[in-house]
């Protein structure tokens, strides 16, 4: 009799990787664990449902229309869109439990319903870093942010990157001086838009909005300078305060960086950045592969000044960055990074020869006890099955063990990238998987 | 003006752990990890949400109404509510890909909407390992997964433990054996009330079901078999076949484990675990803190013969547990266990004396590159804030660092615990703080 069955499938836009590659999606989260950790960043997990009100509490636009929203009982209920919201709430709840600046990094799943399309996915990962102040924040986490990017990035070993930094007050600060000041918010999406679109369109859509293709093509140069960025900003000094605050910061910021250990040629200034996001309230940054810049920005973030201004009257400014996991790891697949990363389950398989499968046992034993992983293969399968099924999951060394070996006190060790085969000690082998050196 | 704020609230039955909380909460993931891998279980991280038809494709009973569950435009979504069925869909959808026995552990959240009371949570982690064969699968996997359970609870230097064991075809075959075959599932369910109910609530609830109170008699007396458990079990051998091949495997795994490296004092027979779960056909497991048993099992699983027949014809056997993983950490840390586990962001905070921040940056850098957490304390507050933020993260180390210290090539060290500061090299510092020695 045929049982009826239901088609096993996953939703479009959800990742679930094969375990191989499972393996080396989890070794990227430990590196960036590893990095966040060592500068002090406390770890957050914060719910992954929360009540409507409590994360909807600033959203608007967009957002609103790609959220999981549904009732549960009484209870209206959202899944998070992003861990800034959550991040924002529990400092706001714990404010008296915890010390500023506040470090923390959190690695989670967020949802999005956004029409799936290739690399947009509605379930991903983001991993997050802020440093929050209580009522003030020093401009050195700003520039600590960026040697945590790139350290990140190098652990990783990607070496084609850059990370692109500008600020908002001197954006702000130069639509004041143009007299655009009123338009402040509809000018900075334009920009953010830059890279998408022609000369041509960014102008037509500065005059949609009323601004006149003088200012329009002003505009356009300002944010396109390349060369001597600095010097030339200097150009517009002392007729507008905020742009003045706004290029010294830049220059703090992009002056410190080398005693930071950020080698110069993995930043540039570049104008024409701007976050669409309007909490940004200083230093912003986004992050390029170069051989990807078609992808977009890989980790973006900036200086905020009121982080939880939804949820208390405590002034409370940070400074954070986003990775968008899931999508960067697919990039970085599709493209053979992370190709060196080891990706399988066990460097040591054995295999009993006899029935008395606990002297396996022990073998195996001896080896995690080393910290080799390593295990036992229990299946009475013939030796053909049990070596394809050693290859097809990479696993580098067998053990074979039955009664010979057992009287000798020794094993047959197997290194399967070579193909040779020994009569050694336990001791021996050890060291051979320790050194890494061919049988 | 005062801002409209919204209070900032976490839902109830969702844990949301304060900095140090969550850093030991990390900790005991990290270990689970360890061990899982070290017996060559691969990684999975299936998605949160998937289709209701997939999730709920077996479903019926309690969990249709403890359910999340919603429609996000035309699709009809649910959280997933355990970590097994997300792998059947799993195992059955990527059949092609996968090598058998297929070794998985999975640490992820689940959703249940029970009501909210001590010690029940609606958002948990579980931390599930099985394995899952082709048409077949080694009763040696069912001896290896007690000496994990065993390992993990160890490593968590949890002392006061005790795995117990029985066999579903023994009490099936039992149950046949004094011909109540009819009344399986039933008895099963109230077998698997035992610990909570009294002799006489038991028999009046399979009184309720039809069993005459004789024999409700003779299966509490079975249930409760304590000593020399397989000598009498010996004692119903040959009568039915189910009854004598449970209690074959019983024996073979009793037996076996102590040569898988498990004190005998932490294993015990107890006839009366049944798990409620219909889907489990021989060895079941149940763990529990001996000084804690009114909270119930803390790792629970068993064998089942076949995990995804609602989604595949193809049959396959498997055996896992699964640790309700944030009620085990309730439950420690309620009781003090976890203490020893350090909960510090970091081990050396660096405080500048002067503007030249940079000089501040490199110990830190230093620091990180031997593998010790460090950060330099950029904000401009009073040394003794500064010295108090230490204190309320519990960061042992401080250095000072300023010009003088610049000039001689020396810093300023600073042992919290003790008090104790001394003008010594970077090298000397590292060498106290791997030492761990006082100063």
């Amino acid at each position: 009799m045929q049982k009826e069955i239901v088609k096993p499938t996953t939703l479009s836009g959800f990742m679930e990787l094969l375990p191989p590659e499972q393996i080396i999606f989890n070794k990227v989260i430990a590196i960036l664990k590893e990095v966040y950790e060592s500068y002090g960043f406390y770890p957050l997990d914060t719910p992954i449902l929360e009540k409507s009100e409590v994360l909807l509490a600033k959203a608007g636009g967009e957002t609103e229309t790609q959220i999981y929203r549904f009732l549960k009982g009484d209870t209206d209920l959202t899944m998070r869109f992003d861990l800034t919201v959550p991040l924002a709430k529990y400092v706001a709840k714990n404010y008296n439990e915890l010390t500023f600046p506040f470090k923390r990094y959190q690695i989670g799943k967020v949802y999005r319903g956004e029409r799936a399309q290739k690399g947009r996915f509605r379930e991903f990962y983001q991993a997050d870093i802020d440093i929050v102040g209580d009522e003030e924040l020093s401009i050195y986490n700003e520039i600590e942010i960026i040697s945590i990017i790139y350290e990140v990035f190098k652990r990783l070993k990607i070496n084609d990157f850059i990370i692109k930094i500008n600020n908002r007050k001197l954006l702000t600060g130069f639509i004041q001086l143009i007299d655009l000041k009123n338009k402040n918010i509809e000018i900075m999406r334009i920009i953010d838009k830059t890279s998408k679109i022609s000369k041509f369109e960014f102008l037509a859509e500065l005059e949609k909005i009323g601004v006149l293709k003088d200012l329009g093509e002003e505009i356009y140069k300002f944010i396109n300078l390349k060369d001597d960025v600095i010097k030339t900003l200097y150009s517009y000094q002392g007729k507008n305060e905020m742009f003045d605050q706004g290029l010294n910061e830049l220059e703090q910021v992009y002056n410190n960086v080398v005693n930071f250990g950020v080698p110069s040629e993995y930043l540039a200034i570049d104008l024409s950045i701007a976050r669409g996001l309007d909490y940004y309230t200083g230093t912003i940054y986004e992050t390029f592969l170069l051989n990807h810049f078609d992808v977009g920005s890989v980790c973006s973030g900036g200086r905020y000044d009121d982080l939880a201004s939804f949820y208390t009257q405590q002034k409370l400014p940070g400074v954070g960055v986003s990775i968008g996991l899931t999508r960067l790891f697919s990039i970085l697949r599709a493209n053979n990074y992370l190709s060196d990363m080891l990706n399988t389950p066990s460097e040591v398989l054995v295999i009993p020869l006899d029935k008395e499968i606990h002297f396996a046992y022990s073998i195996a034993s001896f080896f995690r006890l080393k910290g080799i992983k390593s295990y036992v293969y229990f299946e009475d399968k013939k030796m053909k099955q049990i070596l394809k099924y050693a290859n097809r999951n990479k696993i580098r060394y067998v053990v074979f063990f039955g009664k010979k070996e057992q009287e000798m006190q020794m094993i047959t060790f197997k290194d399967l990238d070579t193909g040779i085969q020994k009569f050694i000690s336990l001791d021996e082998a050890f060291k051979i998987i320790i050194d890494n050196t061919n049988l």
